[in-house]
């Protein structure tokens, strides 16, 4: 699929040389961007550089970015591996969160303080500011947690319409997912309990294996079993008190894929969102022909881009937004760091099952703050 | 799934003798049937009886079978490895044509001499006489050719369906199919052509790989390839002048399947509906994300069983009647042999590859004679 990319650079921070010898203007705003000029590996193309930003024209507006967050995605992206690719030079980051600084005459929806989150895939996150189309943000809550509204816009989202676009599930329901330590998984673990849907969450054995389980327990799994276990005779008594799941999530692939649908309810779905395997999914033909089961796949930014503005997308975030301050989503394992180092975090992300997801704090880059409290604490309880 | 099994024996010719014993009657119908009292190998397993039929209850009907498949489906369900399991003994066979010879006082549908389907997953066929409930059957045009009325009930449904279910098709839009020389896979292509709807057949190489071409073509393909050539470069420019195909369908798996769904549309589907491969089926967990490919299975067993009687299966089989008559419509390759080298038949469709789908014919067996040379003459042309 060909998304419609922005161009990323007309109006960031990078063209205000440009801006700046056409139009007069009082604002002079640094700015720090993230850009890569050429595909390849991550950590060599990656570099930091310095500019000045005029003010916002009509339509636009500017904002801060408070916080970005480093996905494996992006590192795709920036090695040209993903169907995305953003017309180059390009400043990298899919995700994050920013605060309005300016607004543009004709601008109507935002207000100076207003806190935002892009909705263009592939809008490069990873900068201090940015002049841009008014259209090319949703509002926020200012009151949601600084972590937890970065990282909403791809896996909470991700999450919510796997679990509302494929099958009608109901009270009691049950739905089963690999790699449910995920950071998609531990969204979908908190939304399904909100939904009251039961959630059978495999993951792969480990030598920590009983903190994941608590933690997965914690965040409201109904079970939690190793891909041995779920391929053992043993589960069946496990599991005999459930009803069989009508939805399954996938985010592994090969065997696992397989391991799943044998679980699965005739006439049940597989919903593919990822391949961390980085094999093709194993589909039994039985279970195609006589099972009726059926596969789809989920990707964020083909939902986004065909549902920008849309008041079904503003009541997805509201409502993960509520579900947040609610105590009942909490944001996944994550590391702040701050945007100086950015290579630190595209190491971290580069490296297999690192567990945490890095994110980068503008903080103080000019010389404003983010409080970093409401960074380290869990969102408030109700 | 599992599916409503008649009991087959009951108003067969085989449970005779307890009907006799209890209601006098003046009819005496002998009846010739092919039954397996357990679950095994076919060759073994299956074995001729004869016994002798009553009349028909107030709601039955007396047909005599004209002729019958034997499917490679019927010889997984002797097997008992196939998802329907008919109580044991069981009269083999789920495909062929009979003639109404008496009607119970209760049934309005039909009329001696009407011909008709079975429409009962599971229901023998292979028999030279029935005594079974009316709403077991269709009725069939007499017009439509012995071969042509009793191999129509399983694979040109089951191309029928699949053409229309899954995907919108219109005139000029492409499919893409694997085991195109499969009958299912020579019904596709002649509905297909019958819809205007082109066909990308994929065949395996083979020695007569020509006349294989040459055949399929005859019957209304737009291309035929070998598997190889699909994997080439070179296809590129062979398929560059047509849309990409909405709609794939599967009957071999393995990496066969990866084939088809890489050649296929965005947001396109592939459904299965066999695996002579073997093989679980391949698929790239990147299609399903980033194409929105979808993949679905079709039995038509399920669906005979869910859409019994109703007026899309009336339509269905007059729609396919039509279009035999019309000469588009052409019986797979196949080979006539009579009930009594039933056993022939059954080694023949236990070779791997036979080609030529074997098919009984009851013809002799009650001193009746069914025309052969409506067998071996193509249908009328118009």
């Amino acid at each position: 699929m060909q998304l419609r990319v922005t161009n990323l650079l007309v109006g960031s921070c990078r063209s205000f040389k440009v801006y700046h010898s056409t139009y007069s203007s009082k604002v002079s705003q640094k700015c720090s961007s993230l850009i890569y000029q050429s595909n390849g590996d991550p950590e060599k193309v990656v570099e930091l550089i310095e500019s000045t930003l005029s003010k916002p024209s009509k339509s636009e507006v500017m904002v801060r970015m408070l916080a970005a967050t480093i996905n494996p995605a992006d590192m795709n992206m920036i090695q040209g591996i993903y169907p995305i690719k953003p017309p180059l030079p390009a400043v990298g980051g899919n995700e994050g969160v920013g605060e309005i600084l300016m607004v543009g005459s004709d601008v109507k929806d935002f207000q100076v303080g207003d806190r935002v989150l892009s909705i263009i895939p592939g809008w490069g996150t990873w900068r201090t500011h940015a002049n841009s189309r008014a259209d090319q943000f949703i509002k926020i809550s200012k009151d949601l947690p600084v972590v937890s509204a970065a990282t909403l816009s791809v896996n909470p989202c991700t999450a919510y319409r796997m679990l509302k676009d494929f099958v009608k599930l109901e009270k009691g329901d049950v739905i089963i997912q690999n790699g449910a330590n995920s950071a998609v998984g531990q969204a979908v673990i908190q939304i399904a309990a909100e939904l009251q849907v039961r959630t059978i969450n495999i993951v792969r054995n480990r030598p920590d294996l009983s903190k994941l389980v608590d933690h997965l327990n914690s965040l409201g799994a109904t079970h939690v079993l190793t891909d041995d276990l779920l391929r053992s005779p043993e589960v069946k008594e496990i599991l005999e008190d459930l009803p069989k799941p009508k939805l399954g999530l996938n985010t592994v692939g090969g065997k696992s894929a397989a391991d799943l649908l044998k679980h699965m309810e005739a006439g049940s779905t597989l919903v593919t969102y990822g391949g961390m395997s980085k094999q093709p999914l194993m589909v039994p033909t039985g279970l195609l022909i006589f099972n009726d089961v059926k596969l789809s796949g989920f990707w964020m930014s083909r939902w986004t881009a065909e549902n920008m503005r849309s008041q079904e997308q503003r009541n997805m975030i509201q409502w993960l937004t509520d579900l947040v301050m609610a105590g009942k989503l909490k944001p996944p394992k994550h590391e702040v760091i701050s945007f100086s180092e950015f290579k630190m975090g595209i190491h971290k992300t580069m490296q297999p099952f690192t567990g945490k997801k890095q994110i980068l704090l503008m903080n103080g880059l000019d010389g404003s703050a983010v409080d970093p409290s409401s960074e380290k604490s869990d969102p408030p309880k109700t």
